[in-house]
C-alpha cells in the first residue's frame, strides 16, 4: 500500500516548488481528475508544478523513498487515462517547463524542455525554414506527452513517428537519479536503446525532462488531394497501391461523409465537398511545385483507375488550411455529436484496414451501437469512437465492453496491434494482456521493476 | 561457473538438430575462434547448425537448465568480439536458417530467417523494383547480424539505419521461450518497445529468428559526386552546410588520398582521381534524372562555394561501381596494409566530425602510431583505425590501449557516443563503461537479468 499524503509531505514540496506551486485535495482543479476522454477519473491528493529537472528530481527521490506515488501530468490531452492519478499520490505538472532550450542549426537538433507545446515546437522551426514532422491532431499536447505515447500523426507515411525524431532524452528516474541517453548523434550503437524503451512507455519509467529532437528543412510547398469514391471499401483498396505506387504522399487519411457533416456542423463552415460516401484525403510535399505536381498525377490517375468520382486538388493555403482544419476537428466533432465516447486506436497491417472498417459498420447494426471512425489509411491506424448517446450507465458499460471485445478481438485476427499512437495508459490493459503472450507481459513486468521496484512512478497502467 | 559441456550434452544436440549440425572441440574451424577483426581469440566447446525455431528454443531451454553458454552466430563479420565465444559453451550458428520467407507487396515487408545475407536481400527486392534502404558496407553479414548491431551504413543520411526497417521480430528468449513483436503494422504504441531494445542488443537478450523488414519503392535513378578539396577540414566543415541546404543526399562519406590509394593498390583498379587530399562522395537518389539533378546542382555550387576543386559527377553503372567499390573495399585495404589493427567506431554529433579527425591526425604524430580513418561525414560516425604494423605484441597492446584511451576521451568531450554502428561487443566494454553513468549502467545490467537471468546467452558483451 502507498502512504498518504499527510502535512510532512506537503512541508516538503512548499520548500521544494514554492507554496504558489502546490495545489491541495479540494483546491484542485477537476480538469486534473481526468484527461481529455474523460470516463476515468480520479484526483490526485496533490498537484505540483515543477520548473526544473532538480525539483523533479528531488520531488522522486522524496517520493521514492515515502512510497508515495507520482503521476506525471502534461497538458492532460491523452484518451486512455494514463496521466490520470489512478493510485492518488502527487500529480507532477510539468507544463510550466515549456522553454525551447537550443536550436543547433548545425547539427539540425532542437533541445526543449518537456511541456513545450506541440504546437510551439511546429510555429518555432517553421519560422526559422525548419520541420519538426510528427503531426498528431492534437497540436496542445505536450512534447514529453507525445514521447511517453509515441505519438505518430498524419504524417507517418512519409516521415514517421516521434520515436525516429529523438536523437536524446534527459530522465529522471523513479528514485531520483538523472540520466542523460542519446544526443545529437545520427547513429548510436552503444549498449541497449534506453531511449526507445522510454519512448512509448507512457510516463511509467522515468520522466523525460528534457528532449533533443531532430530537425529537418522545411519542404519549400505542399498540396493536398481530395479524392471522393463511392464507397470506403474502393477508398481504402486504394490505399496499398498508391503505397506500392513510386510516389510517396506524406499523409494518406480516409473519411466518410457523416463524419465530414459532423465535423460541418461542429465548425459551422463547409467542407469543399460532402456528396460522396467515402474520401481518401491525401498531402504531397517537397521543394518545388514541379517535382509534387509529378507525383500526384501519378497517384491522381491511378485512384481515378480504380473508381475515384474525381480529384479536387488544393495548392492555396486557403483551401488546404480549410481541408486540414476540418480534418483535425473530426475528434471533437464526434465527441460534441454524443454525450460520451471511448475510443478504440488499433493499427492493423495497411491491407486490412478496409477489412477491420467494414467489420465496425456491420458491428454498429449487430450490436445496435453508433461507431464513427477515421483514421491514417496509408499507416493503417484507425481511431474508431464507441459513442454512447442516451445509454444509461449500466447500458453503456455493457454496450463499450461488447464493443470494445469485438474490436480487438478482430485486430487480433488481423495480426494488428492495441494501440497505433494513443497508448494503453489505464483504458486498454486488458486488452494489451489479452493481445500478448504471458512471456512478453512477463518482459514488460519485469522491466517496470528494473525502473521502478517500488512500482510509484504512474502505477497502474500499461500492465 | 558455466557447467563444461559434456557426453550428455553431445547427446542431447545430436538428437535435436542431428549429427552433421554438431562439431566438437578440434574439429571446430578456426575461423569460428574470433570475428572479422581478430583479436579476441576464444573457441567454443561445440559448433551447432541450427535450422529452424524450435531447435533453437530447444536449445536455449537446455542451456538455460544446464547453465550452459550459447554464443549467437551469424556470418562472424563482426568487428568487436560479440560473436565470439568468451565463455566456452555452445555456439549456435544460424547462418543455415536462410530463407527468405514472404514478400508482402501490399504491405512492403519482407520475412527472413536470421541467417540472410544482407547482399541476398538487397538483390532480391531490388528485382522486384524495391528498395531495403540500410546498406553497411559489409554484405556478406547476416540480416540479425545487422540487426543485433543495429548496423547503419552508407544511406544513413537520408534513410535511417536497421532500427528504421524492423516491423517485427520472432525472437527465442534465453529460457526457451518465443515471442513474437511488432508485426507488418507500420506504427505501434503498445506497450514497451521490445522490439526496440532487441535491435542493436548484440544477441545478448534474445535470438532473433525471424525478421519483417520494411521496404520502399525502389528510387529509380541515382547519381554520385565525387568531390575533391585542398584539405579535410574544408571538405568536412562543408557537411552541416549540405544539411542545412534543402537537398537530402542519401549518403554523404570523406575519405582521404592515403587511403584511396591504399585501396587501389588493394584493388589493383585506378580510382577516378587520387590527386588531391581530401574527397567528399556524395549520393543522390530519386525517381528522375531531372529531380535528382536540381538536388546536386545545389549542393555542387555549395561545395564549389566553400572550396572545392572541382566536381566529378557519375551518373553511370560502371562509374558508380568504380567509385563505392572502392569505398567498399577501405576497411580491407587498410587491414591489408598492416599485420594487425584495432577499430574505434565513434559516433559525435556532425559539426564535430572535422574536429575529431583533426585530433587523429594530431595523436599520429604525438603517439608515433598510424591511425587511417574514413567514415559517414553526413552523420558523424567515423572508423578509425590504429595500426600495428611491426610492434611486438607487448608494445601493442600498450600503444592501441593508449591511442584508443585517447580517442574515446576527445568523443565524449565532444558529446560523442562509443559506437555508431558496430556495437561494443567484448572490445570495447570499458569504453562504454567510462561513458556512461552508474545509474545507466545499472539499467543495462538489471535489464540483461529480467531477459537472462543466469547470465547464459552471449555472456560477457556489452558490460
Amino acid at each position: 500500500m502507498y502512504k498518504k499524503i499527510d502535512k510532512n509531505d506537503i512541508d516538503f514540496l512548499i520548500s521544494t516548488c514554492g507554496e504558489e506551486e502546490i495545489i491541495i485535495g479540494k483546491n484542485i482543479s477537476e480538469d486534473f481528475s481526468h484527461d481529455e476522454l474523460g470516463g476515468i477519473e480520479k484526483y490526485p491528493e496533490v498537484l505540483v508544478y515543477a520548473h526544473n529537472t532538480e525539483q523533479v528530481s528531488k520531488i522522486m527521490k522524496y517520493a521514492y523513498e515515502n512510497n508515495i506515488p507520482v503521476t506525471p501530468r502534461g497538458q492532460g490531452t491523452g484518451l486512455v487515462g494514463a496521466a490520470v492519478a489512478i493510485h492518488g499520490g502527487i500529480m507532477l505538472n510539468l507544463s510550466k517547463m515549456n522553454q525551447i532550450l537550443e536550436l543547433d542549426e548545425e547539427n539540425l537538433t532542437l533541445t526543449v524542455e518537456p511541456g513545450v507545446l506541440l504546437m510551439t515546437i511546429g510555429q518555432y522551426v517553421q519560422e526559422r525554414d525548419l520541420f519538426y514532422p510528427p503531426d498528431p491532431g492534437e497540436k496542445s499536447a505536450t512534447i514529453a506527452g507525445n514521447i511517453n505515447t509515441n505519438a505518430g500523426g498524419m504524417r507517418a507515411v512519409k516521415y514517421g513517428v516521434t520515436r525516429d525524431y529523438v536523437r536524446g532524452l534527459e530522465i529522471v528516474l523513479p528514485n531520483g537519479d538523472v540520466i542523460n541517453i542519446g544526443g545529437k548523434v545520427v547513429k548510436n550503437s552503444s549498449g541497449y536503446s534506453i531511449k526507445d524503451l522510454i519512448v512509448g512507455s507512457e510516463g511509467t519509467l522515468g520522466i523525460v525532462t528534457k528532449a533533443m529532437l531532430k530537425l529537418l528543412p522545411l519542404p519549400k510547398k505542399d498540396i493536398s488531394l481530395l479524392i471522393p469514391f463511392p464507397d470506403l471499401s474502393l477508398a481504402i483498396e486504394t490505399v496499398p497501391k498508391i503505397i506500392k505506387s513510386k510516389s510517396i504522399p506524406t499523409a494518406i487519411e480516409f473519411m466518410e461523409r457523416d463524419v465530414i457533416l459532423a465535423a460541418e456542423e461542429f465548425l459551422g463552415k463547409k467542407f469543399p465537398d460532402n456528396t460522396s460516401d467515402a474520401y481518401l484525403l491525401l498531402k504531397f510535399d517537397g521543394n518545388s511545385k514541379e517535382e509534387i505536381e509529378k507525383e500526384y498525377e501519378n497517384v491522381a490517375h491511378l485512384c481515378l483507375e480504380n473508381g475515384a468520382y474525381d480529384v479536387f486538388i488544393s495548392d492555396t493555403q486557403e483551401r488546404n488550411e480549410s481541408i486540414w482544419s476540418a480534418r483535425g476537428a473530426f475528434l471533437e466533432a464526434i465527441k460534441a455529436s454524443t454525450t460520451e465516447m471511448d475510443e478504440c486506436d488499433v493499427v492493423v497491417p495497411r491491407d486490412k484496414v478496409a477489412e477491420f472498417i467494414r467489420y465496425t459498420h456491420d458491428l454498429q447494426n449487430k450490436l445496435n451501437v453508433r461507431i464513427k471512425s477515421f483514421g491514417h489509411a496509408g499507416d493503417g491506424n484507425l481511431h474508431v469512437y464507441t459513442l454512447r448517446d442516451d445509454m444509461n450507465d449500466k447500458e453503456w458499460e455493457m454496450k463499450l465492453k461488447e464493443t470494445f471485445d469485438h474490436m480487438y478481438k478482430k485486430s487480433r485476427e488481423l495480426r494488428g496491434q492495441v494501440s497505433g499512437e494513443h497508448g494503453i495508459g489505464y483504458a486498454k490493459k486488458e486488452y494489451l494482456h489479452e493481445s500478448q503472450s504471458e512471456a512478453y507481459m512477463g518482459l514488460i513486468k519485469n522491466i517496470k521493476s528494473v525502473f521502478d521496484s517500488k512500482n510509484i512512478l504512474n502505477p497502474g497502467k500499461i500492465y
